[in-house]
């Protein structure tokens, strides 16, 4: 079914990834969603790495982050030098192990890495949606990715993870595709986000739309919002690292002079940083899907849209195998609200374990080369695969 | 030498207090700046409570933070219903106590609540200065200060206290003009401004930048960066405050709907609130100001200042009697960075006490009633006052 793959343990390329587009939906048929608007058609972008086995019962779903994509791990071709979002962990006898387990990783709807998503053309008018594209919810995302492992056949997921918005995703299949998924582990993310989460993507929402060239979404055809989003994206950056991480990682150090410059220039090296991880994202990310996709996880919260009265009764429905892991540094969301998650599970009598990581680089942990989420990944889906077998 | 007051224990308006400039540096006399440029005239706007005794013995200084002004406390008339910014601090009976002490607050250089700054004229232009005004640090912004004293005939500060940036003035005074300075109350600041907090300052200053409106300073005969501006407020006001601030405050509340919108709109009420915060911002306050101060806090570091090869020996000339205040929800400017400057002081055998508040409100904390913080603040002024005597 898939191309295989990437490197193998030695650092040798044994093969690529490619993206493929998976296009259901078609009208009359559209896919109804939370808002009750309905959206049609929808194309996914995935990928997928190692193989599918006879039974199918070797599937690991990896759900993305706000910016992530499909391309999770592994190269498009021999001279493609930049790997997957999360190379470190997704590959031949990696945590999530490749040589044994079928990988699919799926752009989400709303997205613009080749998903339907904003910039996608209305097919009634044939122009970019822009604000007309509907307001999706993580529900939806999770709809549209189950329309996809329809289509690939899989009937049961072995194991599925994704952190921070990634994570949201995997609670969210938990309850709304009960009996699909055999195990799930949510990295540094919340049962529903908070305050603090919501002001701070408030804020880089204001920041686009405050652009002028943002134009009310419909910029698709002239100069694009880049100084909005890229004040967005600056903001996001601060608030996945920690005071911590940004005191080891620069300090006061100064950029490229040992004065100040007693002007607006960069001064230090942390805003060089930042406005180069402003600079680099305009080119890769559409302004209006961070605006939806911000939207979407501002509005997740299980235990409103669970229906039920208390975080005790979210996972009612919920049947998989938990393994729930946040960072000490995270304070984007902190541990107490995994734990909280932890206690909802364990109160309707499901098998979870928790592990708090240590770990400087705050929300980003998650993302980086970490041996102890590794070990702690791979063990649990081995010892589920191997329950099973 | 000042008119008296404000409101008397029992809530009654005993007085008035109002707003006085004083202007120095006449050319060809100007102010040398940390920069190595000069400035002048400058004008310093201030106001003072209660009653200068005989031997100047009883002032007290009150700095202001990023966007505070002069007005401290009290009101400007019968019918001015906004007190000023630490009246529930400052006046008869209170933590600073206006009936005992002589109460002195100044707008910083570089403001822009009469105080010379990037939106005063430039003399040699007839023109506001925008960005040809000088960068100021704190250490300037202590030296105007320092002048206006002169001028008041003050040779001694019985003790002197400002949260955040004012802290930061605070421990500028002690080392610039260590024999002045009888006391010092640095509340919820830092010896050197973090990598987190210059990288928040930064951000708010790219979203100022990037409003066409902006200019690149020069819009005072134009439309001002008010959305740019607003966003940078929206930035700093998520800082103030903290997770658990936020989620008491706000949670995921909605405004005024029972439903999500499925549009951009203000869904949850901690996004009116920063939009409120936004809008009413820019009504009172000049952006090249926000540009200037917030550089002025990120160059403070009085390790690096004082020449000095380590922290400890910052307090070198340093001869106040200090006491150190942080609170416990505090993420901009943390515990551990009063803790590290009350180490530099002990190591250099100050009189210092320190207190650590537990206080759910964040950085803000400075500013909200706190009983246990005006008994601190009453407390150690008054011992030093005694022990003066």
């Amino acid at each position: 079914m898939s191309e295989y793959i990437t490197h193998d343990r030695s650092g040798r390329s044994v093969g690529r990834v490619e993206k493929k587009y998976f296009t259901f939906a078609e009208p009359p048929n559209e896919m109804a969603l939370d808002s009750g608007r309905r959206l049609g058609p929808i194309t996914i972008a995935y990928e997928t790495m190692g193989r599918l086995n006879a039974d199918k019962s070797n599937v690991v779903l990896v759900l993305h982050a706000l910016t992530g994509d499909s391309h999770v791990a592994g190269h498009y071709s021999e001279t493609d030098d930049k790997p997957g979002w999360w190379d470190n962990m997704v590959g031949p006898g990696k945590g999530i192990d490749t040589d044994k387990y079928f990988v699919v990783c799926s752009n989400v709807l709303g997205g613009c890495m080749g998903s339907t998503g904003p910039a996608s053309t209305h097919p009634a008018t044939g122009a970019p949606y822009g604000l007309s594209f509907p307001m999706v919810t993580i529900g939806d995302m999770v709809r549209a990715q189950k329309a996809l492992l329809d289509y690939l056949g899989i009937k049961r997921i072995l194991s599925m993870t994704g952190g921070s918005m990634g994570g949201m995703q995997v609670l969210q299949w938990c309850i709304q595709y009960p009996e699909m998924v055999l195990s799930a582990i949510p990295l540094a993310t919340t049962m529903r986000h908070s305050a603090l989460a919501i002001a701070f993507n408030e804020v880089a929402r204001q920041a686009i739309i405050a652009d002028p060239n943002w134009n009310n979404g419909d910029y698709y055809d002239g100069p694009r919002p880049n100084v909005g989003l890229s004040v967005a994206r600056m903001i996001g950056h601060v608030t996945y690292l920690s005071d911590d991480a940004l005191r080891q990682k620069f300090g006061r150090r100064l950029q490229d002079r040992d004065n100040f410059s007693f002007n607006f220039d960069s001064d230090f090296q942390v805003e060089s940083y930042l406005r180069h991880q402003g600079a680099k994202f305009v080119e890769r990310f559409d302004a209006n899907s961070f605006l939806y996709i911000t939207k979407a996880a501002d509005y997740f919260d299980l235990t409103q849209q669970s229906g039920q009265s208390s975080a005790v009764d979210v996972f009612l429905k919920a049947s998989a195998r938990f393994l729930v892991i946040s960072f000490t540094s995270d304070w984007l969301y902190p541990t107490y609200q995994s734990r909280d998650m932890v206690k909802a599970m364990k109160k309707r009598g499901l098998d979870v374990s928790f592990c708090e990581i240590e770990a400087e680089w705050g929300h980003d942990a998650f993302l980086l080369p970490n041996e102890r989420l590794a070990n702690l990944i791979k063990g649990f889906i081995d010892s589920v695969y191997e329950r099973m077998e």
